[in-house]
């Protein structure tokens, strides 16, 4: 796959480094102009620095994160970039595509669809492992991608859960995991189940396979770094399963150096939430990417 | 003035604070629903605590500085409660208010306006000095009052300059200011100008007493606590005119440690800006209302 030529779109001094808004024709979403936010630490001017890849949830863009989730500041101080994907592609112009906020656009959930309606554009899987890292480095910008850790919130949160449990057994692409309030058991929650049936071929039993984090953890007999923060007074707590997670992870031998799930009393589902516990977050990944 | 009734419209935990957004009907804004943004610290429910205002810019509301400031984590460690007024009356119906995006809806200039076609609903002073205060005491909300400092951006770091300056030799009710890239001499400033022909009967000649930072600083004799951050790559920096403030602040008298006024290099007029120095300002007024 030829590598895309990187537009610039906005650029914005950040905690002295350099927060950027690129776009480019994305193949992996079937020749889509994707956008993604970057962050650059000051201290990549003196050489190539770790990435934090930050999974944001519905209805989200590649704005989101870099604007509401506090996380710069630390990945400043720690030295660490952070990339910001989209959560979807855009103007792919299939029908129904844009009629619920919980599928389609703004909904893609980091998986690479099989269902033929949807495989030309919904790839986001590919696109934030494969094609995101290729572009940034053919343009580049000076990060390591041999140090990558990746996070989210809800369906970022799944998203950063699945993609990093099953790189484990191939690339070991990532170093770490974690998650605000992500869905970790999508086949038994409303959003998944939707979202499978819809853009899968095989639907919930395809998303068994590969998409469902609390399956994936069940079967991972690998060492695992994995941190997850939700609120007890969060709305959508029904669609989450923590608890499942976190007994999946037990039952497969991960303990609580592994696998850290951390009940946060009264939050809620919000970037107020996230943006509290961001600090705990960057600091968690700073462990393995500074390593 | 009788006290209107707070109704709450929703409410997230924060930094183990609580963050709630209200509404009233106010006096002050002729009668018109308004909305703010209240942050109580953790530490409100062991007694009153000290509060900073936020004023926002041009085209904001109550949220912006909310949501993308960086306020809290500095504001709740430190035990400051912190309110975010919305930027002007919303819904007021007078014709043209919606026009522009630098004058009238999201462009109150945090004045009282004289042109009777405004004067009733256009008094953010009075809303932000006396209505907001008396109507969150009324609510029997732990805040005193008496420790209060006030800071903003843009537009809002003119409200901040010039309600502080104001108050000095009346009410003393702030003990600090401080403001990013704010128009500190908004009668020399397209916007100034544009607000204060619009608002004010007396047009630019009544802002001169009243509204003009660099102006009420050459008058003012009383020490003062004032912090100015500003970038250097700031599109909007002709609007801003902070070394005019400098000057005058410098020929009134006021030295280094009174007024401080920082070129910050390749910064812009955006929240990434503002939320990297956001640190420095919550600790900057955490002096004065700690004391």
């Amino acid at each position: 796959m030829a590598s895309a030529v990187l537009e610039q779109i906005s650029t914005n001094k950040h905690y002295e480094g350099q927060l950027t808004k690129y776009k480019f024709k994305s193949a992996a979403l079937g020749g889509l102009v994707a956008q993604f936010n970057l962050f650059l630490p000051a201290n990549a001017a003196q050489g190539k620095v770790p990435i934090l890849v930050y999974l944001s949830g519905l209805t989200c863009t590649e704005d989101n994160g870099a604007q509401k989730g506090g996380f710069m500041r630390d990945a400043a101080a720690q030295g660490i970039a952070l990339l910001f994907p989209d959560t979807s592609p855009r103007g792919a112009g299939i029908e129904g595509e844009d009629v619920d906020w919980d599928f389609g656009s703004g909904a893609g959930f980091y998986l690479n669809a099989t269902n033929p309606k949807y495989s030309t554009h919904y790839n986001m899987l590919t696109h934030v492992t494969e094609e995101l890292p290729q572009v940034i480095e053919a343009a580049g910008i000076p990060i390591d991608f041999k140090r990558q850790s990746i996070f989210g919130h809800s369906m970022g949160g799944h998203g950063a859960l699945t993609l990093y449990l099953s790189s484990l057994s191939k690339s070991k692409q990532y170093r770490s995991a974690s998650a605000f309030s992500p869905i970790c058991n999508p086949m038994k929650a409303p959003w998944g189940e939707k979202a499978f049936t819809g853009y899968l071929k095989g639907g919930i039993e395809e998303a068994r396979e590969r998409y469902d984090a609390t399956e994936l953890i069940a079967r991972t007999k690998e060492p695992v770094h994995i941190l997850i923060d939700y609120g007890t007074g969060d709305n959508f707590l029904y669609q989450l399963h923590p608890d499942s997670f976190l007994k999946a992870a037990r039952d497969a031998g991960h303990d609580e150096v592994q696998v850290r799930v951390r009940s946060q009393e009264g939050y809620d589902h919000s970037y107020y939430f996230i943006s509290t516990f961001a600090a705990d977050h960057i600091h968690f990944h700073a462990n393995f990417l500074k390593a």
